[in-house]
């Protein structure tokens, strides 16, 4: 560990930036904090930092890359931990002429007690010897470290999250206005439908800004919710009861999702509730 | 025990039928089978055992138990395992006139290992002597025996299964057609998305005829179907990047999931992988 390898974490004081800050002191380096009414200025954390995390929110995400461009040097490795990569990665490299820029995104959120077995995005913008000095760090503590164009991070979070939060809304507002009560349904599930009611349980536990974000801003979004429509309005008008059409449609579909399953085998445990 | 209580399982060949077999047989009641080319006619079946279980495809059970009405007795306790509960229960009302009569679905499948903990959905008919008995039966197992009206049984299976069963076949259809790879999607995944493939996984592991009656014949589905359809072109045209009023409708979605969330608290331990 070089000791000049000081961290300025901005936004230092949140959620996220805390998470870091704990995590670089853990590993013997120093870190200082910018943050609103606490912590250094921007000039004073660029001239004591070498490694910049921008821990922020997107809303004032590209006017604080602006504010810190003038003050980012050759020497100076940049990073930001935001949720999709494309834009942020643009505006990143729109301001940020000098220096080394690396595009994170943690698939953790802050309050994790263990992060090893987590995972990581990372790409390199522009980033020589910042990549391989961040992804022995994050290895060493046991994360996941997985190297992604922000286009294609953004297009597979389009599912993984997109879709994946926008079923689970559709979900919880059916069990809402429905009138059937909750403890006859968890009476009465199956262990597919409890695990969609303990997802369901940990979506609304976090942060609902954050995942407008994710769910709005998301450049591939609009096109996999409209895929969801299509389908369930292709798929629903294909489907009666006592048609035997009906049944070799259902089927089809079904051998379509084995097909997915069986590829599914060779990378996932089966472990299941 | 009575050792009179002699079993007749009506399909005792089947997966589930031999799982009941084998649970009878375990607790010491003598079990007779009747199935396509091998054991008992009905006639003797009939004659021989107490207790009457249809463990029979839906397509053909109309018709078995028409065929058998003229052979059940006062002494009779005949009961279905239909996945459904409201048409399998006015088939067995309609034709058995005589004998006690009882709905059940299993909610588990013939593979189970271990029942305890497992659920099974129960109606009594017409069962003042065979209900008591089976449920303690059950109980003893460890089974959960949740006692529910067959309507109410089906309307909830309209969520429990043909909802969630109707979202994993067009996630699997999504993912089959992405250009993605699955690979790189896993390695992407949250703790949320990774449980998604893996009751999609489970799903694709069923008996796709049954689940073909589960999807098609719940009276309930179409309308759980729809209601998807209708929620999902409704929110998916609210949203849209960078508008504030976008980020006010996932807020009002996100605050009635984490409505129903809380409520779940109360019901639902929060362990998940």
């Amino acid at each position: 560990m070089d000791s000049n390898f000081t961290i300025g974490i901005i936004g230092g004081a949140g959620k996220m930036g805390t998470l870091f800050k704990n995590l670089f002191q853990k590993k013997g380096y120093p870190v200082v904090i910018s943050d609103k009414n606490q912590g250094l200025s921007y000039e004073e954390l660029l001239k004591k930092a070498k490694v910049i995390i921008l821990s922020l929110p997107m809303e004032v995400f590209s006017e604080v890359v602006s504010l810190i461009a003038p003050l980012v040097k050759e020497e100076h490795w940049v990073m930001d931990i935001c949720s999709l990569k494309l834009e942020p990665s643009r505006i990143m490299r729109k301001y940020l002429k000098k220096g080394e820029i690396l595009a994170t995104h943690p698939l953790f959120g802050p309050f994790e007690r263990d992060l090893r077995g987590k995972t990581v995005a990372l790409f390199p913008l522009r980033a020589k010897n910042f990549f391989p000095w961040l992804r022995s760090i994050f290895l060493e503590e046991g994360l996941k470290v997985v190297k992604i164009s922000p286009k294609k991070h953004d297009e597979i979070m389009g599912i993984v999250q997109v879709l994946n939060h926008f079923w689970l809304l559709i979900l919880g507002k059916i069990l809402h206005d429905s009138k059937l009560s909750l403890k006859e349904i968890i009476d009465l599930s199956t262990p597919s439908f409890l695990n969609q009611l303990k997802i369901l349980k940990r979506l609304a536990m976090q942060d609902p800004q954050l995942y407008a974000y994710i769910q709005l801003e998301n450049p591939f979004g609009a096109k996999f919710r409209k895929l969801l429509c299509r389908h369930c309005q292709k798929l629903a008008s294909a489907l009666s009861p006592r048609d035997p059409l009906s049944y070799e449609v259902f089927k089809e579909n079904f051998r379509i999702a084995r097909s997915v399953a069986q590829e599914l085998e060779a990378f996932l445990s089966s472990d299941i509730d």
